[in-house]
């Protein structure tokens, strides 16, 4: 028994319409829960007394009468958020507007045992109740990415290729020993999508995302909603091909993008710049480094080495040809480009929507607008906080 | 003021559920259209008085009581269904659930004036009318396809590649001539795709349908909906790259699919295995004919004619190739093959899957289907039929 199950079903979709567009009036909430204004009265009426939502003063004027906007209440409870990367972990404590109360970033390998990594998941989880003065009671939500297929009913990794030990591994089973709050798990792409979304109030029903580092996946928005297709594999770009005289992929398969132009791809190239002697400034950074990554690449381009620069291009190029496979097929209206190597720089974009521009259809094109995520790399983290209050209030209606 | 406004918004959703799940009980219904028992009862009630649902006799039992299947009443009126294709235009008369009452195809070439073929399309419309005896008054919605990009909501074509003197002709404003039934156009994919979706009465939300004869495009279908993208170009996949040292497509790009495996190209490897020698099979076709076409490949791998059989795998191999790409990203249920190469035979949709087994992602192929679409080349016409169903029954809520 949590303090959601005595609300009515058009209260918790009301709930859902405020999270999804914290600050709107009255008026936009009964729009976008498609109630009428009598019904979404005594839904917010209800909800206010309870403590579950507060109003905010009023929202400016558009002429007739000035309209309170609502929010959800602080004191509902927490909401934990985990974005676990190939090479990376980031757990957060957020309240259920996902305004962030505690953050902790470090470095972590994904190919360890699902153990090692759970524990640390709870040890940061307990220090950031206790620094919140908050007990695990409270916690109402909690959501997780990892950098893998998830199917989404069972929240297990199904053939994950970075993480084969977690096959099997119950994520929600670990979690449970410590909250009585569900637990929600999805692919980490998947909730960069869906931290996107819930940035912008689900204005955008139809938009991609797209992670390049270590892998490269992408995130589905369609019709409004995050689209994990039929196995939970949707958006698996990264073995799509980009030159069918490519080199071998892991995968068994030639010239996937994911060979060519992720961040090994990167290295490799960086490396063999370095000791060709193309590039005397990768060479140094070797040097001085030991080893070369994609943001010394950056770096270098920055610092105007024309070997850094060409392959930044040849990478951005080869993302951007199966980028423009994805727009001819799904006509976005927005790509956003995430992930690691997001951070390469100006160069780098330029090069994947030229890319793009190049091959695709001038219809598709139109209208398209190719970025870095406007939530940078905190989108995954948001889309795990954005998971986590969804899916609550959704399985809360389910139950039923 | 048609017999449609004054129904109430359930009512009309009612309609739309026994249009979706003809058959159905009431209890079937109700879950469909997420509504209470009690609202269905009423709402049900409410259209047998009207005579616009009929009861059906009893449905198979499950033990309980027995349960009475509803359908839409065959006097509700008319719809009109037109197909047209690159090469060929099909025009029926249907009943409210679908059931054909007049059919007629004949060669168009969709280069004419848009006058030209709209004069054909009302004169068989006319002519069908009158073979039901039945009156233009009594049609209550039509839906059309046609082979390139509609913008959806204004229901005009948009620099569509076969058809160019299409752009800014309003189809709807030459049928309003004759009927003051609402008109919808679309892309003929899109409908293929909308007609297997109504023939599996939704059961499957994620899927595509591909077109491969003078162009290749395909209908995408994603959450339960035709999903038709941001400028309504999605799923023109035919520009899609499967050899990046291809030939020049007249896109301007190089290696496309339609370039290399649709019709034409079917015909020009036809020819040059009649005119080398390397087929004595195809250049007797040839001598005979004066002419190639994909369907005398066809006849000559029947035969047991290794040139024919190798020009089928090839273009097999090339529509696949693409295929793996959009089943990496989209995670499938179901590829249905549509359009005219999927006359060819069973080595075509054999080389088809070949090649996307191999060239996917294992998640992403395990519960994967791919056969040839089941309605056929029926599939746009149904489509466009239940086209004009859908979108009459939703505009008239939309109207309020």
């Amino acid at each position: 028994m949590t303090q959601w199950d005595d609300l009515s079903a058009s209260e918790l979709a009301m709930l859902e319409a405020v999270f999804w567009s914290a600050g709107a009036s009255r008026l936009a909430l009964a729009k976008q829960a498609d109630f009428s204004p009598s019904k979404t009265k005594a839904a917010v009426a209800g909800l206010v007394e309870r403590g579950l939502l507060q109003e905010t003063g009023l929202q400016g004027s558009t002429g007739g009468r000035r309209a309170e906007s609502l929010r959800l209440a602080s004191d509902i409870g927490f909401i934990a958020a985990v974005d676990l990367g190939a090479t990376s972990l980031d757990v957060a404590l957020m309240t259920p507007d996902l305004t962030l109360l505690a953050h902790h970033a470090e470095a972590a390998d994904v190919r360890s045992a699902p153990g090692v990594i759970m524990s640390r998941v709870r040890a940061i989880l307990r220090e950031q109740l206790q620094a919140c003065r908050a007990t695990a009671s409270q916690v109402v939500g909690i959501g997780m990415g990892v950098p893998g297929p998830v199917e989404f009913d069972s929240g297990l990794l199904v053939n994950p290729p970075l993480m084969p030990g977690w096959e099997g591994f119950s994520i929600r089973d670990e979690l449970r020993e410590d909250y009585a709050a569900p637990a929600f798990i999805d692919n980490d792409v998947n909730l960069m999508a869906l931290g996107e979304l819930w940035r912008l109030h689900r204005q955008l029903p139809n938009f991609l995302v797209i992670k390049v580092g270590t892998g490269i996946g992408c995130g589905i928005v369609c019709h409004g909603e995050v689209y994990r297709g039929t196995d939970g594999a949707a958006g698996d770009a990264g073995h799509i091909c980009v030159d069918y005289e490519g080199p071998r992929c892991h995968c068994g398969n030639v010239g996937c993008v994911e060979a060519m132009a992720a961040a090994s791809a990167f290295a490799r190239m960086a490396l063999e710049a370095a000791q060709s002697g193309e590039s005397p400034l990768l060479a140094q950074y070797l040097a001085q480094r030991g080893s070369l990554t994609p943001e010394d690449v950056g770096q270098a381009s920055r610092s105007g080495d024309v070997a850094a620069n060409a392959i930044i291009q040849r990478c951005g190029q080869l993302v951007g040809r199966m980028l423009a496979s994805l727009v001819n097929f799904f006509n976005p209206s927005h790509v956003f480009i995430g992930g690691g190597l997001a951070r390469i720089g100006p160069l780098y974009l330029a090069s994947i929507r030229q890319s793009i521009y190049h091959r695709s259809l001038a219809l598709s094109t139109r209208h398209l607008h190719i970025e870095y995520a406007p939530l940078g790399e905190r989108a995954g983290l948001v889309g795990a906080g954005a998971l986590a209050m969804q899916q609550m209030l959704r399985s809360t209606v389910r139950k039923r």
